[in-house]
């Protein structure tokens, strides 16, 4: 990269997947003054669309060029899928170039990654805690990110001028909070702060009565099963890559229902309002 | 109420219980022309806002007056004290009047109410689903209602000119969807849409790594725990009053969790994205 990171907006960028993701990421570094970007996609339609828009320079079906001439590249890929093409297109990454990615796990990743990439490339893992329940380029937009958690998670070749390189972009993106991680730290934590959240959103939905009960819903009912309008494939992959730090977590949930039906049956309301006053002390920590 | 119900907006309404709910309910129905709106509250404070407001015409700390010459009472109290302040002020309402409320458990609730009410005064539940976590007169707005599920719940002994009168009311708070359900039903329901979602709120919140998630949130960990910040007297009181349906409710989420957690251990993704396509359908189904 050189010195001075995104001093200026000459950099050259690569999206790799022009997705949702990949689409915001594109939208909201050419808002932030980026020129020089492109995008790689197996269909050409999303690369078409990506090009008229004109929130990327030009788009390529193969990797070659674009990878040659790019400082930094950002795989918008399913997890499996960003180990595959990072390794199937090891060699023509430019000597120099930083690759990041978007994936939301990351301990095997990094490492399978660290396995095999060449000496003159570094990664770093990236993580923007946003997204939708729909996919697709079309519903891309450049404040997709803004206000978001960004998570960052070198691996142990990782250079520190690269992991604040890439500290930059999530700050061009508009992230809030930006925090540098290890990987099995963040699986363990993005375990309970997504994944449960999705399985709590499944789970719900499954329930006997919940279409039966379509007219008696508030907004809490709503709210937590909105993510189970799921990605199946996405979210099938993640949620096996990460299945330890899933399980654990689930059990310490399921510790908390227990506790909550136990309290139920108790003859006061004492031990229920403890737990309710307790919750409610941490939910104000959160904020 | 005589014929015709809300045809002119002169109905004269009682309102019990100026916090959240009953301040929504004053200032909905004030801004749908109705002014002969009367307060009760123990808090002189809630009155004089109230009054100041101009969203009552006038307050009263003793009811009598009010009930007296009063069409309609809404009863914006906790589902106890729903209950005691009816009884209390059995021989107050106004012959011929109708007692509405606004208690999210209904099932003892109707039954208590109808084994002593007067036969000239008709009690309907009702139910609006909307709230926030805030309590207090201060948080109220005329809007909390506008969209959200009302629900009905006559005793047996019911009119069904009042169940129309009810019905009517829901609508001129702007809600979009009212159900006239029987008590028993209505508190099933609730317990899977309304009170398994507080309590799932309150079993994340208490997660060992909760706070420490609090930099790699995204959106579905707040819109989950979002309700965590309770009442804890309120929903106390709800919880126990409603435990047989809510254990019921919950048992059948934990084995929802429960599939989910073995189809983890599978060596395929299959069985987790059969339950993820099977539940993004259901969500379809809600909307």
């Amino acid at each position: 990269m050189g010195e001075g990171g995104f001093k200026n907006r000459t950099t050259k960028i690569t999206i790799v997947g022009l997705g949702l993701i990949g689409g915001s990421y594109a939208k909201a570094l050419k808002k932030a003054g980026f020129n020089e970007i492109y995008g790689i996609d197996v269909q050409v339609e999303s690369l078409e669309k990506a090009q008229t828009a004109g929130i990327i320079k030009k788009g390529y079906t193969d990797s070659k060029e674009p990878l040659g001439k790019s400082d930094l590249v950002i795989v918008c890929l399913y997890p499996e899928d960003t180990v595959r093409f990072i390794r199937a297109n090891m060699s023509s990454f430019k000597p120099g170039c930083i690759v990041t990615d978007v994936s939301g796990v990351k301990d095997g990743l990094i490492d399978s990654i660290s396995s095999f990439i060449r000496e003159d490339v570094d990664f770093v893992g990236g993580h923007p805690m946003a997204g939708k329940e729909y996919q697709g380029i079309d519903f891309s937009e450049a404040s997709l990110f803004e206000g978001a958690n960004y998570l960052i998670t070198p691996s142990e070749k990782s250079k520190q001028e690269s992991v604040g390189l890439v500290r930059e972009l999530a700050c061009c993106l508009g992230c809030s909070s930006i925090e540098v991680v290890g990987a099995d730290k963040h699986d363990r934590m993005i375990a309970l702060t997504s994944h449960v959240p999705h399985v709590i959103a499944l789970a719900l939905i499954s329930c006997n009565d919940a279409l039966e009960g379509k007219n008696f819903t508030g907004n809490s009912f709503r709210d937590i099963t909105r993510v189970a309008n799921i990605n199946e494939k996405l979210w099938g992959e993640l949620f096996m890559l990460n299945r330890k730090n899933l399980a654990e977590q689930l059990q310490d949930f399921q510790d908390g229902i227990e506790a909550i039906k136990q309290a139920l049956l108790k003859p006061s309301p004492d031990e229920l309002e403890a737990i309710m006053k307790n919750a409610k002390q941490k939910r104000g920590e959160l904020d």
